[in-house]
């Protein structure tokens, strides 16, 4: 499959080649701090509706900032080209936490192809397990360590390092960022649990729904007394079907060291299917990070050119 | 997608019925050690490309016992069914690692699908992971505990029993067979070494070309002395590209207990892929056997189906 950037907008417009546009033209403008709308083909102040009238694009790739307040522009931008006839792929979170069900209802409607494997851990196939692999598995729940920031900070404590010292390494590791609010405190990873839950356990859960508690309560006392033990202290998020419904929850849990989840150091992620009749299944990513997460919406993109027949080979 | 099951052949005959045969009825028949040919449509003596002939199935799901000698009865399905214009799912491996370019070519030339999960470890992803979680990544090689058998008697060893103790309790399990011969001398894993090398590093690796260590040289006193540094003795299937050629081995190796794979107990597996970017990328499954192997056959009908169109979501 040839795949073709007919365009791309920033927040200062956008640059539009119904041609193609020249990735490596991009990525130099962006290097020097600049807007693509000053790059070729560049637009300034050009966005939403218009910008995709202009780029006509069959998939759209929605990879806003995540906004847990109102979920925009990306959930605007995401209805907009749903009705335009494009398939969806997503790398933000807001619009599949706070319009799970619209959003998914007009993509059924539209017939259009709606994918966001990078919001959930990426590049960990989470989404893809369960559709690809689990099949005629039931699933009952999942537990994983999904989110790289609170993982470092854990993980500079557990060496020593204050919780403050733990937050300064991630940043100056590019994994935190300068307010790293929505990590510390649970909040992406509860995003997370509450959209693999939706997607996979048939739940339909918002942001809230989720029990939330972050690390800023970890000591690095409970983190020694847990290394003594053999053990380690980690962000676990899960979901479990219960009595009907799905439970969510995001909190610091005491792991052994040799768990699959325990064993997960730095920026790792993890996740652990519960399941019959295969019991526990796991899968792990040693590297994650920017170049991990777009490998991961171009994933996307490629499953959406397979089920739409783009490919050479079919699927 | 529907199934229907239009025909079932074992060594004393087959069942035919091109309106579906009832599976309840089959599995009594059996349980009872009589052969298909005694079921309702049974008729003794029918195989091979009559058999084909009258339960004309869209798809063929071969699995005989494995024949590393000459891969039959499963080769000649497996080429009769092609010709006919099958696809073909394969739980047997002789035919993938005694005649593997011959098998794809006809596939490809004929435009079936071609699966094989089943048979590299079921029910682990290896396959799947491959081909769609690793895109656009680099898979330079891989490493895995494979084999159920040799885990489960250097599991059953490093609890303190004795190699023929371990083997004894495999087979009270259900896990070992009769003759362990091609599971303990790493026959098995070597196989499916192969078969993962040449299905997604792109080797060509017949079955004798896989560098072969089994586990009866490995003492009890062995793995006494790896337990004291915190390690353990695994059976390691492993590929490699080195210099353009793709190098396969399988042999018995120390991990520490806290490895991914160190970790792994009982009839448990997992595979390692080694990747660029992503690093190790991990995936570990809790329970094997007949089950979830059957469960990894019908994952490739289902992918079967979806390529083909035949479900009703399109893929």
């Amino acid at each position: 499959v040839t795949l073709l950037l007919t365009g791309v907008a920033d927040r200062g417009g956008a640059a539009i080649d119904p041609a193609g546009l020249d990735p490596a033209n991009l990525l130099a403008v962006k290097a020097e701090g600049r807007s693509v709308a000053r790059a070729q083909g560049g637009v300034p102040g050009l966005h939403g509706a218009r910008f995709l009238a202009q780029s006509q694009p069959h998939i759209l790739l929605e990879a806003a900032s995540t906004n847990f307040e109102d979920a925009e522009p990306g959930w605007t931008y995401a209805r907009e080209a749903l009705d335009r006839g494009a398939d969806l792929v997503l790398a933000s979170k807001g619009a599949l936490v706070l319009h799970y069900a619209a959003l998914t209802e007009t993509a059924q409607k539209r017939r259009r192809d709606l994918r966001f494997a990078a919001t959930v851990g990426a590049p960990l196939p989470v989404l893809e397990m369960a559709d690809r692999v689990l099949i005629g598995v039931e699933i009952t729940g999942f537990e994983g360590v999904l989110n790289a920031t609170t993982n470092q900070v854990l993980t500079s404590m557990s060496g020593g390092a204050s919780y403050e010292e733990g937050v300064s390494e991630a940043q100056a590791l590019g994994i935190a960022e300068t307010d790293p609010t929505l990590d510390v405190d649970g909040w992406d990873a509860a995003a997370k649990a509450a959209i693999v839950a939706n997607a996979i356990l048939g739940a339909s859960l918002n942001l809230r729904d989720v029990r939330r508690e972050g690390i800023r309560q970890v000591s690095s006392q409970a983190l020694r007394e847990a290394r003594l033990a053999g053990e380690t202290i980690k962000l676990i998020a899960r979901a479990v079907r219960r009595d009907g419904t799905v439970v969510a929850s995001v909190a610091p849990e005491r792991r052994p060291l040799a768990d699959v989840l325990g064993a997960l150091r730095g920026d790792q992620m993890g996740v652990v299917f519960f399941t019959e009749p295969l019991g526990r299944v796991a899968t792990t990513v040693e590297h994650t990070g920017g170049i991990p997460t777009a490998l991961t919406v171009l994933r996307d993109v490629i499953n959406v050119a397979r089920a739409r027949g783009w490919t050479s080979a079919g699927e």
